[in-house]
């Protein structure tokens, strides 16, 4: 992966009345230090982010990020982000993306440890090739995520619906599932019921329905998922959202993991077990998602 | 808060030959930026830490610290430290903290996405003032963890017993005690037992008995609470570590949150409900505490 550029986003320096936001924006070369050893970013995971995909130098579903990095903000109370700050500064990135496909990283953190404000940046790297992952699929095992489908809404400090930057037990998570001969992991709480993957969103076909874990269960509401609804149901699907026993996605006609920037990746195996691909269709749903979409 | 001295650490230049670490180690300025964009640690909270408390430029129980590290590498797959290293990094550190208290912290990230090597460095910041905590006290809350007590055995990726850069939750823990009127909060399993809180150890006193959750239940083994009990078992004391079912800390004779910079800090109310305070009792461990340890 190649970093593309980065620039550093001073929040405070936003406000209502402000339409340019140049003056609020500093270019940093991402292979040069830019962070100090003070980041509570670095030191406790204390912020937020968002990737966005990038094709063709066209940011997919900007507003949509946005919204989620703003409903991150409030669960981890930091200060709301200005939001047409931060488009301006993904225009900005979006124009260092060059051909092909990118990513672009928003960062919000917390700031310097006893510092005045939060720190926040955005970066644009190259994406990787996931062409193998898009049409020969990708093997997944069920990973107990440790609580119950309601200890999200009773447990709010557990931040379980944000989109922090701590995510070691996210990595972690795709560690033990390259351990246990897969290639990525689906969460499941601890009274039976499928959550997301570590770094994506669950979508399951049965019949002509398709499906996800409703977002209430404490998982993050997928860009990627939410589009990809809009488009099968405006092609005449039927789409929902379900509480979906883990016993579920073994006996699905398809299954798919959906993210930002790997996009459609069709589950070939759960737990060991094979699983059907409908190879015509994630060619179908991944054209979708690489064409230009707001 | 006032950053003393940061030292970056190059992890891939160790080897067991080597006696001499000054080459491996670059002194940076701590309010300047040292780290890229690129670190995992800050896009990931992926890394691990360690804060070792200082008293006068004596470091105090280096080894304990040392070998959590060690054991948190473990835990997340990450090179094992070069651990005479670590500690040479420590002294050189030590030498910068003056006169009073002060905070080292170890950081071992895993380095830049995709780059060859974990990063690491060291930190040296004035602590703060904590009289109040130690002598007045301090009021806790109890907070659901989400899991149940033998989740952290069941599912190792969940990282329970590793001391992680990913931190927000710990820290939403101790927002959502302060929105309660409390100065901190102790982690509960889902099943009702107390666990720790969410950047120190716990201890109850019952009659001449010390206790603390057993740190198998993927908890942190603290270093002060370590050290503390064996000085409580020298002073004559009994000390163990138990499955401790939360109604338990209502009706303690005592308890404390002990840690490496605050110390050990009375409880004076749990949930809004008093708990005695023995302020003789506590003066005595924290004599203790601030006296040289290694």
């Amino acid at each position: 992966m190649a970093w593309r550029f980065a620039l550093m986003i001073d929040p405070a320096a936003s406000d209502d009345a402000r339409t340019d936001f140049d003056a609020t924006f500093t270019e940093v070369d991402p292979s040069a230090p830019a962070l100090t050893v003070g980041e509570l970013s670095t030191q406790r995971g204390d912020g937020i982010f968002e990737s966005i995909g990038v094709v063709d130098g066209h940011a997919q579903e900007v507003t949509a990020h946005l919204e989620r990095l703003a409903h991150s903000a409030r669960l981890c109370d930091l200060p709301a982000p200005h939001l047409p700050q931060w488009r301006a500064a993904v225009g900005r990135a979006a124009a260092h993306a060059g051909a092909g496909e990118s990513v672009i990283k928003l960062i919000l953190s917390r700031g310097v440890e006893h510092g005045p404000t939060p720190t926040a940046w955005v970066t644009v790297a190259d994406a990787g090739d996931f062409t193998a992952a898009r049409t020969d699929g990708i093997r997944v095992v069920t990973l107990d995520r440790g609580y119950r489908l309601d200890t999200p809404a009773q447990a709010p400090w557990l931040l379980l619906g944000a989109k922090t930057l701590s995510y070691a037990v996210n990595m972690a998570a795709i560690r033990e599932a390259k351990r246990r001969g897969a290639d990525d992991a689906v969460f499941t709480t601890s009274d039976g019921y499928v959550l997301e993957a570590p770094t994506a969103s669950l979508i399951l076909r049965r019949g002509d329905r398709f499906t996800t874990p409703a977002p209430n269960a404490g998982i993050l509401h997928g860009t990627t998922q939410l589009s990809l609804f809009e488009h099968l149901e405006a092609q005449g699907h039927e789409v929902g959202y379900d509480t979906i026993p883990a016993s579920d996605l073994a006996t699905a006609d398809a299954a798919w993991l959906v993210s930002s920037v790997r996009l459609a990746a069709p589950v070939t195996a759960v737990d060991g077990a094979p699983l059907p691909v409908d190879r015509d269709l994630t060619a179908a749903m991944n054209a979708y998602l690489l064409s230009p979409r707001d």
